[in-house]
C-alpha cells in the first residue's frame, strides 16, 4: 500500500475495508461489550488495539486502521460527546450554545495519549508487510456535529456557516490546528499514513466548499507538515462532486484520495493534474450481497481503477449486516487467488 | 422560460422555485387545513390549483408548477402511502412483501384524473407570461419509497436492485410506463414543460445509475413522445455525480437539466454534447439567512450560469424556515430589479 501511495501502479491493488474493524465482526461484537460507552472502548488502548488487530486475523489485509473515532477530537476539546445505540452520536449543539468555548488543542490532544498508546500496541503487534492507518476526521465534517450535535440533513451546520462566518471559520481552525496535532501524534507512534474522512463533503455550492473544506483542510496539512510529519496523507471528501474532487487533489498535499460509490476513477484520473493514489469504490451493499453481483462489482471496480495507482476498498464503511464469507470473498477476488 | 428551454440564453433567466408552494407561506398553511391527510389536498382540484397559484400572487416569478406529489403515482397503483408530521412518507415496504402486485398502469392514471383537472384549472387562471411545469418521480426515486417504504438510507433499495434485480428492473419498467402516462396526462391538461424528479440519484455505482436511473428514464421519455407529448422536459438527478449528469444529458431526450447546490455549472456546460437549459442552484438555506449572503450567492450563480441557457431555481427545495421577505429579494436581484 506504501508503494501505491508512493505513485506505483501494482497488477493487483493492496486492499482493506472502511470499518473493516465492525460489527459486522462477532468477535468484535464480544470485545465491545468489554467496555461500558463507545468512548470507553476508544480510550482503552489494549481493547482499541484488540480491535484493530480483528480484521486482520481473518482476511488477509494489506493495511489495519486504528479502531478510533473522529468524534474524539470534540470530546478532547471539552464538547460532551455521547453514542446512543441504533442513533448515532449525539452532542450538545454549539448553535443553540450562548458562547463557544473549547480547551485549548495542545492540553487536548494530550488527553488522546490512550488513542496514541493504541497506535504504538497495533504498531508492535502488525507483520511489516502490513501498513498502519491513522486517521482523524475532517475539520468542516467535525465542526457539522459539533455545531448540529447530531448528522443527518446538514441544513443547520451549513446556515450556521453562513449566518455566524466569522464563529465557523475560527471553529474550522481550531479543528484544523487540533487535528494536525493528533494526527502527528499518530505519525509518531507509528502510523505510516493517514486518512482524513471527511464525511460530509456533499452538499456544499462551490463557494462554500473551498471555504469550510479546501481552506481548512490546507491549514491542517500545512500545519501537519510543519510538525515534521512525511506520512503520506489520504483525503476522502465523500460524495463531493468530481469538480470539488479534483479541485481538492490539485490544491491540498495529499497523496492518495478515497472515492465514495457513485464517484468514476477513470474521469477523475483524466482530471487531476499529477499522478495520485485512487482509493475505493465497492458498493458496500455487495458485501451483504455476495455472490454474482459481488464479483461483477469487484470486476468493474478492479477495470475502471486500472492504469493507475489503486488501493481497493469500498466506497463507504462496510455495513453491520455484510456476511464474512463474501468478505473473504472479496479479498480472493482482488488479490486474484478467487477471479 | 420556455425560449429558455428551446436553447435561448436571456440577459436575465427566468426564475422558479422548487417547492414554492409550501410551508413558508402562511397561506399554504391556512390553505393545508382545509383537507384531512396531505394526499386528500393533492386529490382535492380546487386546493391543489390554488396551492399552485399561491407563490405567484405575492412574487413575480416566470413559471407556477403543479402542486402535487411524487407517491401519487405509487398510491395509484395501489399501495398504500400515509404522510406522517415531521416524520415524511410511509408505505408499506415492497422489501417486506411476499409477492408484488400492482394495479394496471392505464387505470392508475385514470385516478389520477383530479390531479390531471388541477392542472387545467392551474392552466386557465395563469396570465400568457407565465409557464406551467407538470411533474413526476423519477422511476428510480419513487421505487425506493416503494421498496424501502420511506427515505432516509437508501441502503435497502439499492440491495433490493442486486439481490431481485429481476423484479426491481419490472418495477422500474411499470413506473416507466405509468409515469410516462400520467405526464402525458399533465400536458394534455395544459402543462407547458415537464420535470422529472429523480431525487435520489446519489451513491449509485456507474453500473448501477446505468441501469436504474437511464435505462428506465430513457423507456420513460420514448413512450412520452410515443404518446404524442413534445413538451419539452427538465431533468433533475438530484446529487449525482458530474459524469452521471452528463451522460444522463446526453443519453436522454431532455431540454434542461436541474443541478443540485454542489454542481458547477460552468464545468457541466463544457463536458454536455449538445446545448441544454440548466437549472439552478442556489443554497435554499440562503433563503433562511438573507443579507449579504444571499446576495453574494445570488450574484456567483448568476455569473456561473451565465454564457448558456439558464432557468435560475434553488440546488435543492425551499424549506419551511425560509422567509418571504429573502425570497422577494431574491426574485428583485434575478430579474435585475435589485442588484
Amino acid at each position: 500500500m506504501m508503494r501505491v501511495l508512493a505513485g506505483e501502479t501494482l497488477a493487483r491493488p493492496p486492499i482493506w475495508i472502511m470499518r473493516q474493524a465492525g460489527r459486522y465482526l462477532p468477535e468484535y461484537r464480544a470485545l465491545r461489550a468489554r467496555a461500558k460507552t463507545f468512548l470507553d472502548f476508544c480510550y482503552a488502548p489494549a481493547l482499541a488495539c484488540e480491535a484493530s488487530l480483528q480484521p486482520l486475523q481473518r482476511f488477509k489485509l494489506d493495511a489495519a486502521i486504528l479502531f478510533s473515532d473522529i468524534l474524539t477530537i470534540p470530546d478532547a476539546l471539552g464538547r460532551s460527546v455521547r453514542f446512543v445505540d441504533g442513533e448515532g452520536p449525539r452532542l450538545d449543539p454549539l448553535i443553540d450554545a450562548p458562547d463557544w468555548r473549547f480547551d485549548e488543542p495542545h492540553r487536548a490532544v494530550q488527553r488522546l495519549a490512550p488513542v496514541h498508546e493504541a497506535v504504538e500496541r497495533v504498531g508492535a503487534a502488525l507483520a511489516d508487510d502490513v501498513t498502519l492507518i491513522g486517521f482523524a476526521g475532517g475539520p468542516w465534517t467535525v465542526a457539522t456535529y459539533m455545531l448540529q450535535g447530531e448528522g443527518g440533513e446538514k441544513d443547520r451546520a451549513r446556515r450556521a456557516a453562513y449566518e455566524r462566518a466569522g464563529d465557523v471559520d475560527a471553529l474550522l481552525a481550531l479543528l484544523a490546528e487540533t487535528t494536525a496535532l493528533h494526527l502527528a501524534a499518530q505519525a509518531r507512534a507509528g502510523a505510516h499514513c493517514l486518512q482524513i474522512f471527511e464525511s460530509w463533503a456533499e452538499g456544499l455550492s462551490p463557494a462554500l466548499f473551498e471555504r469550510v473544506i479546501l481552506a481548512p483542510t490546507r491549514a491542517l496539512l500545512i500545519r501537519l507538515r510543519a510538525l515534521g510529519v512525511t506520512a503520506p496523507v489520504i483525503g476522502f471528501p465523500r460524495a463531493a462532486t468530481s469538480e470539488q474532487i479534483a479541485a481538492y487533489a490539485d490544491a491540498l498535499d495529499v497523496a492518495g484520495l478515497g472515492l465514495s460509490t457513485a464517484a468514476a476513477a477513470k474521469a477523475l484520473r483524466g482530471r487531476i493534474k499529477r499522478p495520485i493514489a485512487l482509493q475505493g469504490n465497492l458498493d458496500p451493499q455487495l458485501l451483504v450481497v455476495g455472490g454474482r453481483a459481488l464479483e461483477d462489482g469487484a470486476a468493474r471496480v478492479l477495470e475502471e481503477f486500472a492504469g493507475g495507482p489503486h488501493i481497493f476498498n469500498l466506497g463507504h464503511g462496510i455495513t453491520p449486516e455484510a456476511r464474512i464469507d463474501h468478505v473473504q470473498r472479496l479479498v480472493d477476488l482482488v488479490h486474484g487467488d478467487g477471479l
